[in-house]
């Protein structure tokens, strides 16, 4: 035994718990007390997130105490009164700016729109930051987020939306990010692209706090974020992720760049039309649905649309919780693939390749015939589940 | 919402349905009677392919139509009359010339021979063609394989064999390939060697038509080609997938050539001696069956041979579909295993690399012991399902 | 049908049964006596090893021979006395030096002391052997592995741990390996790092009996070894694999090294107190506990420990026996993966790497920030059931 004393992070594993295939708890280290605030936290949400009655689970079994009601009529309005309309500007046509929102390097922005109507989300990054520095301050929030015409999940989100929004920076500038928490269960954020103290910046927050830090990015690449917060499997499987692309400082040759970031959802059955997260199905590894950018076949029914002539660089990324993306583009090949951070490790001539849960890859090819490009997950026992998108290439 | 319709890919999703882990639709956008004639053809199936009721979960209930039984009689001949026998030619031996069906390029050959006796599947691929051109004329038709002395599956194939023919070429040579559908569900076919607009060259065609396209391969490498009908996963998962080998224009180093490409087998319960896929298991993905060129453990029986001093190269798809192939050689290392294109990014001393679903991989090893080296999946949860194969190195 | 007789390597494929996802034969070639030897010291070994059952189903139904009964006695020792404890020396202390069983070389030493008490497992490696040369006498053996303080492990093991000792040598030195087996079943020993003929020595060798073998490791890396013993899932799933470090001659940079082996524990219920492995979980692929090192976050408990400055080395290997690692540091990157032999083919860069089962990498970052990094298998799903520790950088 060292001198340390036994801590767990608690951005990853709530009080020491590891739960096995079946949700029994295998290993705890830590004072209950820490489990008892978390369950009954669960507890006051299991209206809208039925999935986290698996989470009791985790837990030695506890009586329930009086804040298990206390909180639960705040939840409920998340179940009953329809969240803030997910939003996702196009950094291009930037119509964020004119709400007042918009800042350089996220193409996120807050509404306030009542009704959860169906959004494509825009797989466009923002333009690079003003002077090499970028301020987010981001709320974790609930969301009930409509994925197709039939289909509203109860998210866990970063800002409403599912995948939280694009953020945009060149290696070297500074991130200074604040998450503030709106919500009764703790949440945090880890910033892949960051080299800083987990313990400290990606600490969990209560309800009302906020946590704030900042970074310079050292590589360039398509970068996850996520809520860290224990149990991370539930976090990020509930919709706490997103994407930070981090250009190098010599920019690489003209492409449309766009980003796609993999995501799988395990959901229970509808509740007021709404689809919780089932944190029992995320410990089996098999979704319901797999897609990009949060909507199944989303970029079917409106293609990415470039120009004959065009390169084409896919920033890429898993977010998981569980399984790798087999990223394929049919009817094409990349050119030029990065296996580290570009414009470094390029690979030619790759037909397809994983992206691993947690990871990310850049890759490019040039669109010297005009078509129908479907881009898939050629993993297609996951992939049939939504992770088909089209790229049009138009004459 | 753009101003471009909204269109499936019909190569990858039928009708625009996405299928959820239990099989339910999450998403249609297309007409349904696309959908019933795609269910009336399955249903019309469903003696020789069981797994095809699992479809019908994709869509809504429908009635079912007249035309339910009238193909029923047509379909009935392939599970009562054993299917034409699959034969894959020793492109070396080159006996397929005799038959005077031979075309370099390919080592499949037609054969009309009744029962489905167990064929090994020569791992050999055939010559380079002559003049830098090759023309393909192939038929989508429903086999009865034996993949082991005691399973026989009610497969779709290109060319009546599990996997299809193995195509060899080089880079910039012509591929001029017609489909021929002799069956009632649509087919088609997607080489991932081709840079071709995959609306038009992909598309599906039903029974008795024919769908032709030439391409030129621009990169070296193991390139899987597949049907691309919707849905993929039961297309790739029924048997219609093979290997497309194209040869860089400098050769590579002289070596022994052999193609492995990994696929997985999800079989229903034997109807009259011969199991269907199951659609269903795909979408759980936990296949009974996990194997190297169709038949499990064949090269176990019948090892792959070689000579000490021999470098020996192997071209390793994984078809999936859903699956990679965690490529490993007992009692040896590669020396040389390229990430991209063939000669590019060769990386030196690899145990074991992974081939992902959708894609291929080029790796070298010199014998320069005898003895009898396993190739395997050393994910060995799938890869104990039969992909287990036996390189023996002589003296 | 070559000349060649059809032979099974036993080390991989028990009497060329291969199972299915039910754990039904699909394909049987041999000899049916073999099967039934296996069958009857499984059977013997039921009391301890609850999973051998579902072995049974590999083989047709066979009556129960007077030899079932015979051995039974002797296996119960293992489930009646606790095992020798399972130990790991710290090369750097060098502890079991002074219990005159050390070898340079590997970090294991044996031990008989008998309760199975929780014992973190030492990620350094040894130091490398003098002379160039390096004697190992390992043995075959069942022991009760306490991997979390709650849960005892009946596992199959070299030299009474889970994994087994790290060796530890450089490119070119001789490794003289000897196994003797002390247990009924079965058992061999499979070197990834070692180019021989697998045919001779990595034979099964019965209780009693020993192999021995030498090789010189061509290729600097982190390689796997494992028994190779039919079915081999069942043999790495019970705890039978372990971490050779091979160093290349020219020193790489100076560095902290850890080795970390994630590997997967498929239980069946508690009896007496101990877990035994369970194959048809395995055939399943979902694992309960995934971890490094064979106990599930032991370094959270007691953090893997350097200093702000250092350079710090992963030699990371996935065991599986079926999934990935996706290997990540929160609040890291890597600044070099060795995608080959190191220092070859290195990339710069990099969030998450995928180690494939059967596989190992090595990779880079520098320690340039205080605090507390943990290391995670990104992959949730399975992560989350106890792939976590902590790299804790202190000023």
């Amino acid at each position: 035994m060292s001198d340390s004393p036994a801590r767990m992070p608690d951005h990853l594993c709530e009080s020491g718990t590891v739960t096995d295939a079946n949700g029994a708890s295998v290993l705890a280290t830590e004072a209950p007390q820490n489990r008892r605030v978390f369950l009954a936290r669960a507890s006051a949400l299991s209206l809208v997130i039925p999935g986290m009655a698996a989470l009791g689970a985790c837990s030695a079994p506890e009586s329930k105490g009086p804040q298990d009601t206390g909180t639960s009529s705040a939840t409920r309005k998340t179940a009953a009164v329809p969240s803030r309309e997910p939003h996702n500007s196009d950094s291009r046509l930037d119509s964020a700016v004119l709400k007042g929102e918009h800042k350089a390097g996220t193409s996120a922005t807050a509404s306030t729109s009542p009704p959860a109507s169906f959004q494509r989300f825009d797989p466009v990054f923002p333009q690079l930051p003003v002077g090499g520095r970028l301020e987010l301050h981001w709320r974790a929030r609930e969301a009930a987020v409509r994925i197709t015409d039939e289909t509203v999940v109860a998210a866990w989100t970063f800002e409403g939306n599912v995948p939280g929004p694009i953020v945009h920076c060149r290696v070297g500038d500074t991130v200074d990010f604040t998450l503030t928490n709106e919500v009764d269960i703790p949440h945090s954020m880890d910033f892949h692209a960051a080299q800083i103290d987990p313990k400290q910046a990606f600490r969990s927050v209560p309800k009302g706090q906020s946590v704030n830090f900042s970074f310079k990015p050292k590589y360039a690449g398509a970068f996850m974020y996520h809520c860290g917060t224990a149990p991370v499997l539930m976090h990020i499987g509930s919709g706490m992720f997103g994407t930070i692309i981090v250009s190098p400082r010599e920019p690489l040759p003209p492409a449309k760049d766009f980003v796609l970031v993999q995501n799988e959802f395990y959901l229970a059955d509808a509740a007021n039309g709404v689809r919780a997260s089932d944190y029992q199905k995320m410990l089996n590894t098999l979704p319901d649905i797999v897609c990009f950018n949060g909507r199944p076949n989303q970029y079917v029914k409106e293609p990415i649309r470039v120009k004959v002539g065009d390169r084409v660089r896919f920033w890429v990324v898993s977010a998981g919780p569980s399984h790798p993306c087999n990223f394929h583009v049919v009817g094409e090949q990349f050119d030029t693939a990065y296996m580290g951070a570009p414009p470094g490790n390029a690979v030619r001539g790759v037909q397809t390749f994983t992206v691993p849960p947690g990871g990310g890859m850049v890759c490019e090819l040039l669109c010297d015939v005009p078509g129908e490009f479907p881009f898939v997950n050629h993993g297609f026992g996951h992939g049939q589940k939504g992770a088909i998108g089209i790229l049009l290439v138009e004459a």
